[in-house]
């Protein structure tokens, strides 16, 4: 990280802004492709899609999952093979699957009827993975039941893939992002292995289970190193799975990236209510927020850690929110943060581990505010 | 509306997508300033900034309430003069604050001393308002204390104005977004009232109360006309402040320009999670979304009206949910909405009086898709 803080020591930038730094995300990948032996990974690029992490991940061997037609050109334009992508949405255009495998897409998700015959219609022969509907408990970013069938229709739908002449080839499930309870990993796999099973009974031998993403990055509260996380996935996995030949992938976004960016705000006011200086709650207004940059910090679910330059200062909590006239527009009311007590407006705060979901999240122009700009630091270029 | 119908009858356009017609928006402006007589309109360009509108309200003889330099340099960039301008955001930078006197910008809103301090230091002897914190029960935009200050301070700050070589003319207030509730209204303006009164007792006499928004589009509940809106508003402020000479503002967004849009989106997926089509859950996915188009449906909020081709076909519950592979990407799912039973994917949608916060507020590549596209109807040109 101290490349970056030095970057921003050394450039006055205007805020708010992104810097990544490219050694972070290269060291990222190292340690999991290390942690995670012999799984494929695939990087969500919904996380971040700035051209020089792909490029970097791609020079590190990762493959990529992907979610529209616009991702997938942005990876394919850039001389990446199509075997190397995973068209992981389960809600993909008629028109959009055509195209994809007119460009040599050959693996897709889904979870349900209709999208398995759209596939079949647009993508004959591909490879197809079914989503399972899986319990997300204590994932920080807001779990739903958007994604994923369960595990009786999956079997139903597996049977139905071969009929359409497609290519069952394993089935993946999403654990929730930032997930902190490994005992829901665990159940999760039972349940994969379960469906598993079941289709195995119907005579159907998948090869991959794709276990998706939920790895942690460095937010407030203290979490798992890679390394620990990744153990404690892997011998889950190697136990549940231990007399299949079954094949892994995994689909880190956030894992890979989050903790490679720091995002640089400038305060534009502070102020109390009641004109006391002393009331409880103090609100501190930054030039980055819901709309431009901290999308995840909606409902308090991702709590970001801040830094600042004068270290001495006494803190105390403060309310953070966004620059825009939108009255949601606020960070964290409910469970304030500590700020440095003398912040004033002009004053400059970075936003650590803010290199995933926020800058393809901001807004394209709400209350008349640019998107956030990205800078990138790349000793290798 | 017929002509947005026609229009998209007519065009094959790309979906998502947003069609405006300038004529409704003229309509709205009409109807607006002959029920609030004798008061000046803002158009609060954030709602939707697009170009067209604001020239055809300029046209009409609006001013506009612009919330940062973006908004300010897009509207004087048409030739609309500074003085109709009010920058009524009360988070500014402070060379915002420069910039906008430097370009002829006289009118700001405040709730603070640090803002009314940045204010003074870089826009000397400008018009002032102060904005009063005022309970928005009643506004189904979700509310919070992000603005205004209380009425004891706000009279301390605008003497404080006076005192920094300000000139404070008026108060402004904020009853919320689409406000359905007419005795909050009562309350806030009797809230005001007090505080004039205190502020007259220190010796300043101000002239101007800007009464803000929240005035309402046709979403899925009944509303009253913008005729019995303005009359018990008005009448209120009539009867409130009968004995003063106070003028008024009014700064709507929604209400000039929602009801003049229609995105048209389609279906790009219908499912069941269990297999079992007669279950209570029949989710259908479309093309537009919380973080393209929709974000106002975030928490259901707001829940718009559809529009579909076939009348005839029976309606059932659905969970409606956007095209993005973020979990939280769903518009109605404690409440589903009614839509027809042999809906699929391919079909379109038609999402009525989607014609503010839509666009601008869209996120700027999330997943890989691109922002909601605009279309303008104006036979005037």
């Amino acid at each position: 990280m101290q490349a970056i803080h030095n970057y921003l020591d050394n450039n006055n930038l205007q805020t708010p802004c992104l810097v990544m730094d490219m050694d972070i995300v290269r060291n990222k990948y190292k340690e999991m492709s290390q942690t995670y032996k012999n799984v494929k990974i695939f990087y969500a690029v919904k996380a971040n899609p700035e051209i020089e992490i792909i490029k970097t991940l791609h020079e590190m061997g990762s493959c990529f999952d992907v979610a529209s037609i616009g991702e997938i050109d942005r990876v394919l334009d850039l001389g990446i093979p199509a075997e190397k992508l995973s068209y992981g949405n389960t809600i993909k255009k008629e028109n959009e699957i055509a195209q994809a495998y007119k460009k040599g897409i050959k693996l897709y998700a889904f979870d349900s009827l209709e999208e398995l015959e759209k596939i079949a219609r647009n993508a004959p022969n591909s490879d197809v993975f079914c989503r399972l509907l899986v319990n997300c408990n204590g994932a920080q970013w807001p779990l739903s039941r958007k994604f994923g069938c369960e595990s009786h229709y999956a079997v139903d739908l597996m049977l139905k893939a071969k009929e359409l002449g497609l290519n069952p080839v394993g089935i993946s499930l999403h654990i929730g992002s930032q997930q902190t309870n490994m005992q829901t990993w665990k159940e999760a796999m039972k349940y994969v292995r379960l469906t598993l099973d079941l289709i195995k009974e119907k005579g159907i031998s998948l090869k991959i289970i794709n276990l998706g993403g939920g790895m942690c990055s460095q937010y407030e509260n203290p979490i798992l190193s890679t390394q620990e996380y990744g153990k404690i996935v892997m011998d889950m996995a190697h136990n549940i799975f231990a007399d299949t030949d079954i094949e892994f992938f995994i689909e880190p976004g956030r894992a890979l990236v989050a903790d490679a960016g720091i995002i640089e705000t400038e305060v534009i006011l502070t102020s109390y209510k009641t004109g006391q200086i002393h009331e409880p709650v103090r609100w501190v207004y930054i030039d980055c927020g819901i709309l431009n940059g901290l999308f995840e910090a909606l409902g308090e679910a991702i709590r970001y850690r801040f830094d600042w330059e004068n270290k001495e200062c006494e803190t105390e909590p403060a309310i953070l929110a966004g620059p825009s006239c939108d009255s949601m527009d606020i960070m964290y009311e409910k469970n304030p943060i500590q700020l440095p007590k003398n912040l004033k407006s002009g004053d400059k705060l970075r936003i650590l581990s803010s290199g995933a979901y926020t800058t393809s999240y901001a807004s394209i122009w709400f209350n008349g505010f640019e998107p956030i700009k990205t800078y990138i630091i790349n000793k290798y270029i």
